[in-house]
């Protein structure tokens, strides 16, 4: 223990260059689905292989059809596990930028009405935060010891945001290099404050995009209105006939490989304390909007759903415009959970534009990323040892959630290198990641580098 | 008619003089429904105001709390009834502005295949090339006999395409100026290339757009997909709900004061050979897509309608954000026929609109102008005699049709003014109005200038 006290000790004392690390890497704007910020990826990847080889790490940027990957290996002591811990440079669009108090690509602290202390900035918790907490671990560990508890490959990828394409081609390129006992990931909540968690589920994400199209040109409402086809119309009933009164989806076969959460598990839930009322209530809801009869907890862990992340057609300026649009575009995804399969899922869909289009009009589709559920056994000794590591840095024994977000790379890594994920994360619920003004808690940034340093720890005595 | 033979002369031996000042005025941007274009709304205002008072006019520019009207007098000889000549010098937006192959704001004229001559500008045909046919009747008339056969009062505003807010008002306020015998108005099309037409009927229209809200920020579809409200879900079905499987619209009381089209109106209207192929052919289509067993003529002349012109919420960029937006926004207008009322279905729409909101969700409304159809009888003797002038200009007899535009100024004269309007335009459907490469034809503009002098003169002969 007196090699991890140091340690720990250590994180206290550097948490100010540790921030302007993270602040340097927090002001590139590496926004992965926009064409225009594609240097900054790359800026962001180089900024992380340079941090990591100044480290000790073997550290390289890895080009891809996308943005690059970074990968970096440090060895661990003989016979002591290997982990594999992966996180996303990349951010999410900052629009609607005029909701933002600040630069979103200028970070800054603030303190929040409690004294709490917190850091803002667009990537602050999503996950540039996150991913620095466990690079800041391992610092911290080779300027004490020389060396790492256990042996680390660390994967940084650029294109989380936008559905990761270059990942799945990437692991089975690189099996070999990137195969370990098991894979770390920091893109996560804690339960509460308190309460650190590991999530033992994640939902799996189908995006897909599709433009129906009827007239040749956009018409004039009054000319051509009740004669021609309204594509804004047609995909209006398409999306609205996606959900049945009780907030089922509709698409046949969506439910194939859907469980029923066993009661025990239930029962672990309930015992959480969940405040449906407060999660809802702190976006100005107040209502669980899904499926009849279920709780929030089951709606966004383990329910599968359809959203619609955006759609367009015809005038949308100042004013008004008399026009019959001559075509709409909608982002649609879908959640999924436990068995769903999402390439039947996206065929589903497709059929189900298809068989909703009227006469002269058509459908085009683009696909936007694709990722199975992934599921862990809550018998996991992997769970176990970083159950007991977590419990020990924060006030209270760590919870075993379920997660509605999706992150692909966990599914992959299960199915290409057959190794369990280990979800853990610093972030909390009114972080804003996704949406304006975005932020990361300085006890995140702090206690979650205390907190892996603690979990290499032990898990470098043995799992 | 020897000053009527003279008159048209002039006409022809100027044409080119009349293109010089159609151009200068199709060079100003006078987009109203855009605020940033406001000084430009002015600018076609002064012009025209200033064309007119050089013809001999009393001229003059009137301010309004949105863009200024241009009114302009002349008085005809004694006993010879005076006409109302109204059009608008606003414009419509111009995007998608990729698709225009030539800037929308410097006009030229381009041969077609059939080497007829056409101008290609916004607004070349809707609506200050059609307006400049008369201002030049006008001019021709007062350069060949010093004076016009008939009175004329020239009304133009500038709020057409977005609405017309301030006309109403404008028209109560100034009843005396403005109260003729009939008012003319060029802002519609010729039945085909060859026979002129007078509209009998016009349909009106209800402008309305609708924000619904949820959440009091943009969500994570991943964190609360299942959970929370999807603005663009709700508004979806609300759309989806507007019509029924036969296409008929489905707010309450919507077709209250819709009456049948008389028997022999039909055949009339069957007489004119109207092809339902070529139309819908022409814009790419091939079905009619309205209420189920009417032709594309009752669609689009003697039947109400409902379209979204536009909509948006989300994420709209390139690549996806997995994002459950804020707020939704449409924009939707009805189409209104014989006696149904803007009122009443403006509070019927935002009624059903309420109606359909789920717990948490709101709607806001704003209202883009409203106007009741115009519905003219057959036997008046000012279509009998403009009937007379325009067959002896075209090859054809001037037919009698139906609209499917609105304009909402002759539902406003004949409440206001107890006027009958007389709709006579020179446009051809596929002038492109409201959409890019918008185009108005060389003979349009040529022998619509005729028209106008022949209807003048006919008019002066007493009706």
């Amino acid at each position: 223990m007196a090699s991890l006290d140091s340690v720990l000790s250590c994180i206290d004392l550097n948490l100010d260059r540790s921030l302007d690390r993270l602040f340097d890497l927090l002001r590139i704007p590496s926004i992965s689905t926009d064409p225009r910020y594609a240097e900054d990826c790359r800026k962001a990847a180089d900024f992380l292989a340079g941090d990591l080889a100044a480290i000790g790490f073997e550290a390289s940027v890895r080009d891809t059809p996308g943005h690059p990957m970074v990968l970096a290996r440090h060895e661990g002591p003989a016979g002591a596990p290997h982990v594999l811990f992966y996180g996303h440079y990349d951010v999410q669009p900052v629009d609607p930028l005029e909701l933002w108090t600040s630069d979103p690509f200028d970070p800054v602290i603030r303190e929040d009405a409690n004294g709490r202390k917190r850091i803002v900035a667009r990537g602050a918790a999503d996950d540039k935060g996150q991913l620095m907490t466990f690079v800041e671990a391992c610092r911290a560990y080779k300027a004490e010891t020389g060396s790492l508890p256990c042996g680390v490959t660390i994967l940084f990828e650029g294109e989380e945001e936008s559905g990761s394409p270059s990942l799945l081609p990437f692991l089975e390129a690189h099996r070999a290099e990137l195969k370990a006992d098991a894979a770390l990931v920091c893109d996560t909540n804690m339960w509460d404050r308190d309460t650190p968690a590991i999530s033992t589920g994640l939902r799996g994400l189908v995006g897909e995009e599709v433009v129906v199209k009827a007239a040749n040109r956009d018409l004039h409402s009054g000319y051509y209105g009740g004669a021609a086809a309204n594509p804004i119309r047609i995909l209006s009933k398409i999306i609205a006939d996606l959900h049945d009164a009780d907030g089922r989806v509709t698409l046949p076969g969506f439910y194939d490989g859907v469980d029923e959460v066993p009661d025990d598990v239930k029962a672990q839930w309930n015992a959480l304390n969940f405040s449906e009322s407060d999660f809802l209530g702190e976006v100005g809801l107040s209502v669980p909007a899904g499926e009849t009869g279920r709780s929030v907890l089951e709606q966004t862990w383990s329910r599968p759903t359809a959203e619609v992340n955006g759609m367009i057609g015809g005038y949308t300026g100042a004013g008004f415009k008399t026009v019959i649009a001559a075509e709409a575009k909608a982002k649609i995804s879908f959640r999924l959970v436990f068995r769903q399969d999402p390439a039947a899922i996206r065929k589903a869909f497709r059929q189900f534009v298809e068989d909703r289009l009227p006469a002269d009009c058509t459908a085009e589709f683009h696909p936007h990323g694709g990722s199975p559920a992934i599921q862990l056994p809550f018998d996991s000794p992997w769970i176990a040892a970083a159950s007991e590591a977590l419990s020990q840095e924060w006030p209270n024994k760590a919870a075993m959630i379920g997660m509605g977000g999706s992150i692909p790379i966990a599914g992959e890594f299960k199915n290409q290198l057959g190794m369990e994920t280990l979800l853990v994360g610093f972030g909390n619920g009114d972080d804003a990641i996704h949406s304006p003004n975005e932020k990361y808690e300085m006890s995140s940034f702090h206690r979650g580098q205390r907190s892996w340093a603690r979990i290499l720890d032990r898990l470098g005595r043995g799992v």
